[in-house]
């Protein structure tokens, strides 16, 4: 059983994940290169992966069979375990709780040597659906607190299988980040009973503003945050206030999103050659749906510079890429219609 | 002049380097080979760095010129510059201000191919002297409140130039990570009236523990923490309350400090195979040098996984080695006398 602990001086809880224990000697060096390796997430392979717990099947096809575009699996081997129960305990100082929760994998496509950013518009908004229906279900679930949504794209940005896929991880806390942004939001609302974001989006689509905005469509703003952690971070934001990604109702959103991401994507890809990157959804937490104050959105950090000891050691990070410097490259860059 | 800017959701410090401003041509993937290139930091290409602000030099010898054991330089391309006033001024809801502050380089040793860890004890301990003298300099500017000291070791670890050194970075702002220590440790302490730290080293210590101990010396103990991040994280903690490592006083403790560091670098060398590393002393800020509730320490961690997009856009780690079976590794490793 997988362990949730918290460090007793920041609050930080960590998944120590016995079922993936690992050796001294089993940490070699990622590997960049092509493999030729068997892959369960390609078509055909669909008995070598747990079974389905969802899937688009446009030409219809029995479950857990060839036919689907967008597959969620459970994964393999999970961070953390669906079955127990949470027993909060303390270890002396400490506090740790059992490892519950649910670790799902969304194969994006049959096909393995697509990219992302290359499918059509109505494949990315079959995902990205797919990415709702999923987060909706685990919702239901009590234990459970937050259910993130997030892409490693690329070796160098931690992507162990090469076919494309994104993962969800339901966990039965609130992750550090997204807690630190709740409570900033929260705050920023007790002073203004405006929600920060809201702002942000109000700021920088400004008349005498733009210079952070890499793109805007009729209900998203994509920008360059202004004190970005990253060269290249990109955010895409809802223009109309939302607290929760995956309670959407705007049909029309998503399709929207899908095509904003798209243009995302391709332009970082043509600015970039490229590049390795993961993106998270940010959205409120399951208790906290209809929140005033906090409001969805999608984070893009393409890897560019390393994580050294500096930034490890004081969450204090050094950008050599003015976000308005980076978002006029990703404004002139051109995309394919 | 670079600049600092504050997330207004988060209130994270980021720097805005635009001394070193980088397009996006410029992401080249880093290189490990080893570089034959002119080296600024070894003996004899003294004029090729800013002037010495500090140097041993056991044999005597002129300031800038050869027979130093460790010399200490400003950064040629600092990420924040020392001349100037802070400037503290909004744009809209957002913060920022003038990138003042000092980024120093400590030069290890004159030989290019040494590894810190190989350095004879009494070495090391002018190393450690350097960081303190500096630190206590840099202390002297009030417009500083926090002076960061770490090293990247190995081109995986971030290091951009071979040759070993450390760095200092002295920021008008206290580091997000280091704050949330100062908090947390603050809020333990109005309801236990302890230190955390130093009940970290008592129960770790005690008659039925020692699971997560790598080793103890008269005035450290070493040990993987309760909720590591990273596979093989190492913290070595004082068993003495002290805030503030620049205003150590009793001088056996750097001596034993030397030696419980090259120790354990050793025994991270053995058991992983000469990982990449980072280390960071965490210490008081300079107003809070008197602290009850903050304990200086330092923490290493191996570079053994990439860091990804969950942990990036979550602030929540994965760690599969158990800290207990890390330090059980660590213990058993065989270490040269």
């Amino acid at each position: 059983m997988p362990e949730l602990r918290k460090d007793p001086v920041v609050g930080r809880w960590v998944i120590i994940s016995t079922e993936r224990s690992r050796r001294p000697t089993s940490f070699v060096p990622v590997t960049h290169e092509k493999k030729k390796h068997f892959c369960p997430f390609c078509a055909g392979n669909e008995d070598r992966t747990p079974p389905e717990v969802f899937a688009y099947r446009p030409g219809g096809g029995a479950p857990n069979g060839p036919g689907w575009s967008v597959r969620v699996v459970p994964n393999k081997f999970p961070a953390l375990q669906i079955e127990g129960t949470l027993d909060r305990r303390g270890e002396g100082l400490y506090d740790k709780m059992n490892g519950i929760g649910a670790h799902e994998v969304v194969i994006e496509t049959p096909e393995h040597d697509k990219d992302f950013a290359d499918l059509p518009v109505e494949h990315i908004e079959q995902i990205l659906n797919a990415y709702r229906e999923r987060a909706m279900d685990l919702h239901r679930d009590r234990r459970l607190r937050y259910v993130l949504i997030f892409k490693n794209h690329g070796a160098g940005a931690g992507a162990t299988l090469e076919h494309p896929h994104t993962q969800l991880i339901a966990t039965p806390i609130v992750p550090k980040i997204l807690q630190e942004e709740l409570d900033g939001a929260r705050r920023y609302f007790e002073l203004k009973e405006r929600c920060v974001f809201c702002d942000i989006v109000q700021q920088e689509t400004a008349e005498n503003e733009g210079r952070r905005v890499v793109s805007t469509s009729e209900r998203f703003v994509v920008v360059e945050p202004f004190a970005p952690r990253f060269p290249f971070e990109t955010w895409i934001l809802p223009r109309q206030h939302d607290a929760s990604f995956p309670v959407l109702t705007d049909i029309g959103e998503l399709r929207d999103l899908a095509v904003t991401l798209k243009d995302t994507l391709q332009r970082l890809n043509r600015a970039l050659d490229r590049p390795p990157f993961n993106f998270v959804i940010h959205t409120a937490p399951v208790s906290e749906g209809e929140s005033e104050y906090y409001h969805w959105h999608l984070e893009i950090t393409p890897t560019l510079t390393r994580v050294a000891g500096f930034e490890i050691g004081s969450g204090f990070h050094i950008n050599p890429t003015p976000p308005e410097d980076a978002a006029q490259y990703l404004r002139e860059v051109a995309v394919e219609a």
